[in-house]
């Protein structure tokens, strides 16, 4: 085990109904005008801007809104949601979406009380020292950033994605309201699903010793993602599998999984340049990329993929003629259980058109090692990764 | 899945050498005249707390020494902590030892600010406001009390025990370092694993439906200190074993565990009331109570203890001829464990002489009910406790 630091500063509220007491969180924290800050006109048109809007106002808060934050945050809308709210002399941040929204407003919340241009935070040309107080409600699971320290925002100009992380970045307060989630369509559910997996997965995927807790954290949360994505892909209605998902989800980024161990991000480096480059979804993104990183590596330390195929899924090593094959079989369990939940397995099933793909892997895959290589299971280098997209091509 | 609220605001710095930097945790927290608290005489005479003065000297922190708290603390020493501190000035309380001491830390931190006596807070005639700052470094990995928001207090006067919980009693931080652990006698050592153990399963035998990330990380704790420690017991330098354990006595009390569940605290209640009468151990006293609740209450829910089998000590049920076999075999498995460690498992054994026992197991009995029953599992009256008693007096 490595040493390490834990505390998970940022209040959880979870349960059926919490979204009714965000009014009161927000005055907790010392909020008199709050901007509302969300995605999808969904949001909007669904009513639930409006109630929360609602119950700050109960509570003597006024409100300012800005929506449109897209997946893969853009830093225009920060740049103007960091001038709203120096107009409207706003002093809370509420970001009610996922992991986009909080995303955005964690650079909002950035933004506004630093002169200079937010994007210097990113460039780690100024450092972190203040933020605006800011809280979430979330309504999809998936980034965990509500209590994450990470903000990823995209520049539009380049289409830079570019991830910063800060623990002074973690929202006051999250919101986990289950019954929020119910309405989310099945490709955004299930994208969720494979970005939690993915979380889990990189602090799992490990070439750190003596790890057994932190080891089996992480197959409690990967087994419950299992049981209960198969189980909301069935019926989307069911409250109690959609509750365990967003604990799920929200306990991946708490930065619990990650104690004692070096886990390994590499294929969320690889991913994040795809859908800088291609805006893809998240998730989606992920559930190519992850497998083919995963063939490309076992073997540098096979017992760990051993571990995944037997405590996992279940595989019976007596039924397997070796190790690898084990392993291999474990990977595909994975790769089954994305195609399970309408994710793409190819970068063409993503809807990369085959000849943009020929051309540009190697633009992508020298993006993706542009500090140096990228991974700690197995380092990666520009040719390492161009392999393991040529595989996930389709 | 229960609605909850979650958060660890206490600052965790875990791994070998964490000690080293406790002056630094302390000024880091504003203190400026500490009071080192500790337990046994062997932190003293083993250099620790000398050690631990010296780290806050160098920072430029005056400390001030009390120690001398025994297992189960009791409220004088915590009385004289508090004059000490007023007399001395005090502005931060380290606790260096196990829950007994940070315990008796946590009453004199909540004494301290306060005019009247401070058994007012633990007989609930006085709500916690205000305790001076807090922090721990741990020796021994039971209670969890470091992370967690409750202390215990005993009171020789009728020598009545008494818990209390509130968010405001986390210590500001809490150094694990392992290296502390090494030297703890293996009987120390056994009763801390039962203690940790006693906790998750607190909250893991539980009616509350649809909990199955809770369960899965209650099983993920209780698989880690059933193969570490079987481990430390034959090889008590084994420094991963060790933090292993470590690290699960802190989780099992940070607050995660019991997301989203009613647990069952009746052994807890019962051990309280053996432990208080005779001084047990209470690591010991909980080897004994817990087996002993389990095979009279597991019918109540008999799923959960099938699943205790067949997840926890990976029993097959096609071995077993019903449930209700399968259920008792992991209550036996569990028995077995603790024995294996060198506990008692009969109240005999723990030492209380049989004649006492016959004579005042009813008083005992009526003594864990005082609030009106105890239990969630399955509610519990005087005649259960009795009836749990008369089948672990041996």
């Amino acid at each position: 085990m490595l040493n390490f630091e834990f505390q998970v500063p940022t209040q959880v509220f979870f349960g059926e109904g919490a979204e009714k007491e965000v009014g009161q969180r927000v005055k907790e924290f010392g909020g008199h005008k709050a901007l509302i800050h969300f995605g999808s006109r969904h949001s909007k048109q669904s009513g639930l801007i409006d109630r929360i809007a609602g119950y700050l106002h109960k509570e003597g808060i006024e409100t300012v809104e800005l929506g449109g934050v897209q997946p893969n945050p853009r830093l225009g809308l920060v740049y103007k949601g960091i001038e709203l709210c120096r107009r409207e002399e706003v002093d809370f941040i509420l970001a009610v979406g996922g992991g986009s929204v909080i995303d955005s407003a964690k650079a909002i919340a950035l933004g506004v009380p630093y002169e200079g241009d937010v994007w210097d935070f990113f460039t780690r040309k100024q450092k972190v020292e203040r933020l605006l107080p800011l809280g979430a409600v979330v309504t999809m699971p998936a980034a965990g950033s509500e209590v994450a320290v990470g903000s990823v925002i995209t520049n539009e100009d380049g289409m830079q994605k570019i991830p910063l992380n800060n623990r002074k970045m973690r929202p006051l307060f999250a919101v986990l309201d289950p019954l929020l989630t119910l309405s989310l369509p099945p490709y955004q559910t299930a994208c969720g699903i494979a970005d939690i997996m993915s979380h889990v997965m990189e602090n799992y995927f490990s070439r750190t010793q003596n790890t057994e807790l932190g080891d089996r954290l992480c197959e409690a949360c990967m087994k419950t993602l299992i049981h209960n994505g198969r189980i909301v892909m069935e019926h989307p209605g069911d409250l109690a599998a959609r509750s365990e998902i967003m604990w799920a989800a929200s306990l991946a980024q708490a930065g619990l999984l990650c104690t004692g161990r070096q886990g390994d991000w590499a294929s969320h480096d690889i991913e994040n340049e795809l859908s800088a480059v291609y805006d893809v979804a998240h998730g989606a993104g992920l559930a190519v990329v992850f497998p083919g990183w995963m063939k490309y590596v076992f073997e540098a330390d096979i017992r760990v993929f051993v571990r995944f195929a037997t405590r996992v899924w279940n595989l019976d090593p007596s039924q397997f003629s070796d190790e690898r094959a084990l392993a291999l079989a474990g990977i595909e369990r994975l790769s089954d259980f994305f195609t399970q939940l309408g994710l793409p397995s190819t970068l063409a099933q993503l809807g990369i058109p085959e000849d943009i793909i020929k051309d540009q892997l190697e633009m992508l895959a020298e993006r993706a090692v542009k500090n140096g290589g990228t991974g700690q299971f197995m380092k990666l280098y520009k040719e390492d990764v161009l392999h393991i997209l040529k595989n996930c091509a389709g």
